[in-house]
């Protein structure tokens, strides 16, 4: 390997650069979104050399997809969440905002619907990502009719809110209080996991 | 001014030459989204010289801004809409999804909401588009208390929409039929533009 250490001393072989460059790769997928984030300034926040990020991590897409995780692990969250079928809408409205309100979800949740929402290549991935992980494991609990439906339907109502309060900005809903918008939407996530759909 | 017709024939004092560009320009920024699309490509495929454009219309933010509008006008669709209020969700739900079903519809859309999600300026100017022309309208027409967190909270679920379907094709959204997307989400836009919301 041709790649060799700055002088802010990271090395190839120590046992912290590829973590450095994973963190520097999620802060700036999610803070300039996919196109803006190039494996050079990577390599630069992470101190290495960008022959460097190339060997670890291939192209900018293959680091994207190792980077780009959901802020929590749904199959191991969605079975608290869907205990019982009335108050289903409530916790998940609940579940997903408090994700939303923390610095490291807000992040990592954005850094995904934007790059989803502007690379085609990005939103491949991510749709993978949400079907597999997120939507399929809400479909898979719920016991009414069109499950895979319901859970695409549901999932349009949170990338819309990630996108209009958390991205966009859009007010009133921007600045309204956490308990207000999850007050707002439970009914609608209610609606679209339990409650007939025509 | 310096800039010359290209071969294609156009010359600047052409009265289609504007409406070319601003063409050219809706079209490259539904498909590529803002970060992507470049007043050279806009040019190659108006048929003018890149000067032209910039002559014309200044930066890329500002044909943006130009060519940035909604595929109808608010203040004329939504009295129709709103007519009576229970049944303003199912009508503004058929309205959008059948906007969103036309070819023109669904680029001006998309466009709006890729723009939105990728790049911060494009999300001011589509955040202030959005809340005077098609929240501010919808808050005008409802009686119910907070209009305009009712108004920014039915716009969450049309942008989760236009990105869930429209834009990441996320299925079986995608390729669910409109008049089952419509009823599925009629419920929602009525919840929040008339229902008490906590």
């Amino acid at each position: 390997m041709a790649a060799v250490a700055r002088p802010s001393g990271r090395r190839p072989g120590d046992s912290g650069t590829r973590e450095a460059i994973q963190r520097a790769a999620a802060r700036q997928f999610a803070e300039l979104g996919y196109d803006r984030t190039s494996l050079r300034r990577i390599a630069a926040e992470a101190g290495v050399d960008p022959a460097l990020v190339t060997h670890f991590f291939g192209s900018k897409q293959q680091l994207f997809v190792t980077v780009a995780e959901l802020p929590f692990d749904p199959a191991a969250a969605l079975p608290h969440l869907l205990t019982d079928e009335t108050g289903a809408g409530e916790r998940l409205a609940r579940f997903l905002v408090g994700v939303l309100e923390s610095e490291q979800g807000r992040r990592r949740m954005t850094g995904l619907v934007r790059a989803a929402a502007s690379e085609p290549t990005a939103a491949a991935m991510v749709r993978e990502l949400v079907e597999t992980k997120l939507i399929g494991a809400l479909a898979k609990e719920l016991g009414a009719d069109q499950p895979a439906l319901r859970a695409s339907l549901a999932g349009s109502q949170v990338v819309g809110l990630v996108t209009a309060r958390y991205i966009v900005g859009v007010e009133p809903l921007a600045s309204t209080d956490p308990e207000t918008v999850i007050a707002a939407i439970a009914p609608v996530l209610q609606h679209y996991l339990t409650e007939p759909l025509e």
